[in-house]
């Protein structure tokens, strides 16, 4: 397979990714929608269903939607992320230049679905968190040990889940990720994905969207980092002894 | 397969999605019922399970279920729906007339099922609800901008599922009915299927249902074309190189 | 396989869906539990989890755990309910004195599981409606219809499963159930079962709960008659063309 | 495979089920968290989902992550917890010491992704209630019972889904835990696992928790002695005729 189908499925799996989990956060914070207060597990299922979807949308790059995915697969010693492509400088690139935009223009289509609703939202620190994250208590290091352990969790499952291609699939990694947000999202919001939170919070940025408020790109870093450690680490550890099935 | 069990098993799939899609609104939203006041997620769930029951019933035709799936298959450039009914304008009408004739019967049953609580149900707007979809904020663009948006994710994602029947399958599109209801029902409530809007508003316009107010025709055509427009655009596309499998 | 098999299997599988489907009601309705007031949608996942953990207990015998389902595939016309087990008077007689025997057991576990609860509650309207049904809008007629429509839907929606046995199977009817809880459960609170209904209103009636009340035998015909005559239309229906696949 | 690949896997694996299932209470309790008050459906799906993915990472073992369940399996007559792991004294012993060592690391993680919300938490019911159980009503006996039928279904139901590891299987006991959760945790808060309770009351009695109270040894041996009892009567009647697939 090529770098550009790779680019292309990643875009169009990590936009799917945005659209529909900045979606759900929309859905229950802005003024005047139909799932206004829904709550907290309402998001869980609609960010897992994200996945869910975006995972079947990008399956032929093998569905990556997450720049610690990609670098986990490679911290674990992979030869190859899909048959045929090659895990170096070029493929990883690739990966994270697609999810970065798929996550960038999957925001900017929420922004237009909800575009009714952005406009009438009061409290800006709404509109920014129905694009990116932001600490429930402030303090980098405790916010950023908390990303890791939560992207830890995710990278590290998804290798046990085995390389071959299986029904369940789509549906484990959706059901991982609901779960690792109601468990571990409570401080942070859980962004265990750095595509997931920049590519929306530069879509905020420069988006002419009604009384939006700073991005506050003090913390952006820790939702970048903290998921690149935690991945980093997940990849890593797969190699224990042990892991139900290691990764390609 | 003849085009009369092509019509009857549209028929009959239409039906018990809008039963239990009509019927788990009308749970929280009328008076005096059980389920009164549960939610949005509840009524997520209740419609991705109405899928589920629907494609079950209807899965001799394909399950279509929705005209928005037929356009949208037809316009993948398909050659047969299922084996033995070519894509043609016969075929096509086939199902169209059986999705919304499904819809429409399926309403009037879930009537039957909540026939005390619509007696007593004193806002007019809970009525038309259980039936129909409207907006959160009126304005036709807008509105029909987020029923073309929800409705690509749903035909494109479904035609990402592949062909080959699996067991995972009704599952896999009452996840995605959930998700996108989730995500992307907060403005207008997520028709996403002409059938399954305009079937009922009928059925809301021919009923003798107490107290029912108008059935709001002047939105009517929103649902109807933004679900067609969609349901196309994610048609077409599915040809791009990225997606995982081609519909048949 | 001997009758007395099938009847310990249906005797087992349904107190588990009784034990658990009574449960979660205690839980949401009786005073001073921990998931006290959680609502109608934990009311319909834990019924549908019920109906997951009965089928494998049951397995064996089919898991039937309801008389409306076993006179539904009785009206289908099927020749045996499980290999080695044809439908005639005796089976019949075998399956649904197992499945009141097990509703009415499990229903007393329940009971004791709960038990500090039952003493404390002071609404004899919770009590009971822990173990059996009622109408939110008591019309004997109206009610009758809902719990036929809801055990129509159950038993057709079942019989187009297919009969080969697969993983998703429990977890099939599992969410069949809640999704009918959900959407039909508003009117009558679903029995859709003559024995989860008529087995724990006998348990109502003869353990010594405090301040219990009466057990409302006025109404308890319909939660019986309605689902019997809806599981047998389900029956007589399957042989429909459009049904995907005929029971064996 | 050694005892010490079997006791890394537990570890692992309960180490993953008490970070996360401790996690969605810690999220739910503690104050300022973003899923605060979200309530016991949430739970329920939470340490559901803590569940799917302890089973994952402890596939190799078998995944018991329970000492009900190694005990009910050693007491279902086993001969072999996995190929060329024998059910004797040793191996139990690896898979206890496993477990409860698991247990309480994952709890001590979980204490460090929620430092912040522990240290501003002012209820130290709340506090504890994030390591282990209570009774809602306390009395030993009745509590007891509780967690007895409690593991037993957990127990009985396991063996019951056979042997050969399938794509459904910690679905499946995810699903069942749910179930549990909401219909038999009402009275106790169902630790049904030995190992979930102990393990995290010990790393509350140790951790350094600002204003954490006591640790309620009192009440300790309740969620350890009720879930061993029902474990093991769940893994004796597994050999009753009726059931389905009888453990390895």
């Amino acid at each position: 397979m090529s770098l550009g189908i790779v680019f292309l499925s990643e875009v169009f799996g990590t936009a799917m990714l945005t659209l529909l989990g900045c979606g759900v956060v929309a859905n229950t914070a802005l003024k005047g929608t139909k799932g206004n207060g829904t709550g907290f597990l309402f998001v869980n299922f609609g960010w897992g269903l994200a996945v869910f979807a975006g995972v079947f949308v990008a399956a032929k790059s093998g569905a990556h939607l997450n720049p610690a995915v990609t670098l986990g697969i490679a911290a674990s010693g992979a030869k190859e992320f899909v048959p045929g492509v090659p895990v170096d400088a070029a493929s990883i690139l690739t990966y994270l230049s697609g999810e970065l935009t798929g996550a960038f223009l999957g925001a900017v289509v929420c922004w237009l679905a909800y575009k009714q609703h952005f406009d009438v939202e009061p409290d800006p620190a709404n509109t920014l968190g129905t694009f990116s994250t932001g600490p429930a208590m402030r303090s980098h290091g405790w916010n950023l040990l908390t990303e890791i352990v939560g992207t830890f969790v995710l990278v590290y499952v998804i290798l046990s889940f085995g390389t071959s291609p299986n029904q369940l699939g789509p549906l484990a990694v959706a059901l991982l990720v609901v779960g690792i947000g109601a468990s571990l999202g409570g401080p942070t919001g859980y962004a265990i994905n750095p595509a997931r939170d920049l590519g929306p919070r530069i879509a905020h940025a420069l988006l002419p969207i009604k009384g939006k408020g700073a991005s506050d790109w003090g913390y952006a870093w820790v939702p970048v980092a903290g998921p690149i450690i935690g991945g980093v680490i997940g990849g890593l550890t797969s190699h224990l002894p042990i892991v139900f099935t290691a990764a390609a």
